[in-house]
């Protein structure tokens, strides 16, 4: 059978902030079946993901980029990013007709995959599909990874995060209070500050915007300074960071939501407190963790269930 | 007894290049005995080591320095730095007059050092004791801890230390060598390069003032990238590093001596690339390996006697 597919495609490589005339629509048909001998699945997408990183895929590609494990979209081509679908065709053999999937996806209505392998199996739907978009998907992932494996948290110590209301921060942030750390984030309004305070149990949170000296504003709320940084923001943040880390401090490098719309992204200063407080700054990807996706899942889900971890967000069950 | 003790003292922070000037000679008594009760160490100082670090803690203190494991020198007072000496008096159970030490001394004949836990004993003597102003004393372990703790090395990967003919880049990549890594190391001089490729035995080196693009120069290098960077220099080689590094590299950041005589020093891009490849960047300092001191003392000894690691420069014995 044969049916339209709606899909959005990315016009020309994006400079400065993404705008609606960057990407476009085009409707094209699709036949809703692999070919025969293909180890393929036909996907229905049901939710498609908007996450910072697409930004970063939108430039002209750095040199050597392409060959990167983050290659650039190619202008022309429809936006891939992460989705939650149904199984609407198969070659595959672990992959039945009806089954729930997420991972990368078409920006489109239904997307060919060829290697099936990189989707991940939805196993419990006791929960909104959607959240395999957000919490029980990659951004939980990555919040999951960046915190437990490259952060090496202990109790008590002290944490900051920032963009801290975004889909990983405010994770990070649950995830760190249930370790029984101090945990303070900083985000881009009152509103997503007072998310932080009172939905999301930080211990305390500001709005960057409102401080003229972010070095300052770190100092009030880390008197004693900071163990771990999960860094979204990068630039002055960064900068400002580095000055109120404690020695032997950690930074996961998740992204740098600030540097992702500059034409040349700032320089970075204070690097050489790297040396003087002898910090790990390290930079991780969740699919290099993704061995650690059903353990994730099931504690995850067990702290939903028990009200551990709370969900931004109205979230909606489709079928 | 009481003799006299000529000193080197800091004269004001520095701005710049370290000045004569920055620093004046100054002639004190000493008397060559520790006070009844006490457990120090009278030192007769026979080699100090001038090591580019040193010019970092004549700066004025950052914000939150001085608490820091590295506290600037306060003007007025004697430089402190690495050196070897000989116990005059002791107060200590474990040190005997006579005995020969390094550690951190002053820039003078004579120091009084009232913790004298802090100094290294040696043992062997059959080397030049100038050897543990270097190769055997800081500037060694810091090469050990930095590349055998920090950088993770496995046989085959490609290697790259900067400043790689200073005391430290030289014993990283004779390590790097003995471990099978290929090395590829960069200075400031023709003359240093030829050193690098003759009698350290890299497998090649370039000169970085001759090159403009010196990502470019990496490139031809490391057509295939590089797994681990060896960072003493900082500003703009760390930038064209990032775009050469391969997934999951490490950085081990031992210094950033491009930096040391700027007042502003230099914002630092590509810092996304810690992201995109995964990268470990890590600072350290030897001291938080001490432990490995006795391991590394050994096994480079034996390099050293089996003429697998050379040391450059003239060492004399002096008693």
């Amino acid at each position: 059978m044969e049916v339209t597919n709606k899909r959005i495609l990315l016009k020309d490589h994006v400079v400065g902030p993404a705008k609606e005339g960057d990407m476009v629509a085009s409707t094209e048909t699709v036949r809703l079946e692999v070919p025969v001998g293909s180890k393929g699945v036909l996907l229905k997408n049901l939710y498609l993901s908007c996450d910072p990183y697409l930004r970063t895929l939108m430039n002209r590609p750095l040199d050597g980029q392409e060959e990167s494990g983050f290659p650039p979209f190619k202008p022309g081509s429809v936006i891939i990013g992460f989705g939650v679908a149904k199984v609407v065709d198969t070659g595959h053999p672990d992959f039945k007709v009806g089954d729930y999937v997420w991972g990368l996806t078409g920006w489109e209505e239904f997307t060919k995959i060829s290697n099936p392998e990189t989707l991940f199996k939805i196993k419990y739907t006791d929960v909104p599909l959607s959240y395999y978009t957000g919490l029980l998907g990659m951004t939980g992932m990555t919040a999951y990874a960046g915190f437990y494996e490259i952060c090496s948290p202990k109790k008590g110590e002290f944490v900051y995060i920032s963009a801290a209301s975004g889909a990983v921060g405010q994770i990070v942030g649950q995830y760190a209070k249930l370790m029984g750390c101090y945990v303070v984030g900083s985000a881009g309004s009152n509103e997503k500050v007072n998310l932080l305070k009172t939905k999301f149990g930080f211990d305390d949170a500001f709005n960057y915007k409102e401080e003229h000296d972010l070095a300052a504003a770190l100092k009030r709320h880390f008197p004693q300074g900071i163990d771990i940084y999960f860094e979204n923001v990068g630039g002055a943040m960064l900068e400002a960071v580095l000055l109120n880390m404690r020695d032997h401090g950690r930074i996961a490098v998740c992204g740098m939501i600030s540097q992702y719309n500059l034409e040349k992204p700032e320089g970075v200063h204070n690097l050489f407190c790297l040396v003087t407080k002898r910090i790990r700054m390290q930079g991780f990807a969740w699919f290099d963790h993704s061995h650690k996706y059903d353990e994730f899942v099931e504690t995850t889900r067990q702290h939903i269930k028990e009200g551990k971890i709370r969900v931004r967000g109205r979230h909606c069950q489709r079928s």
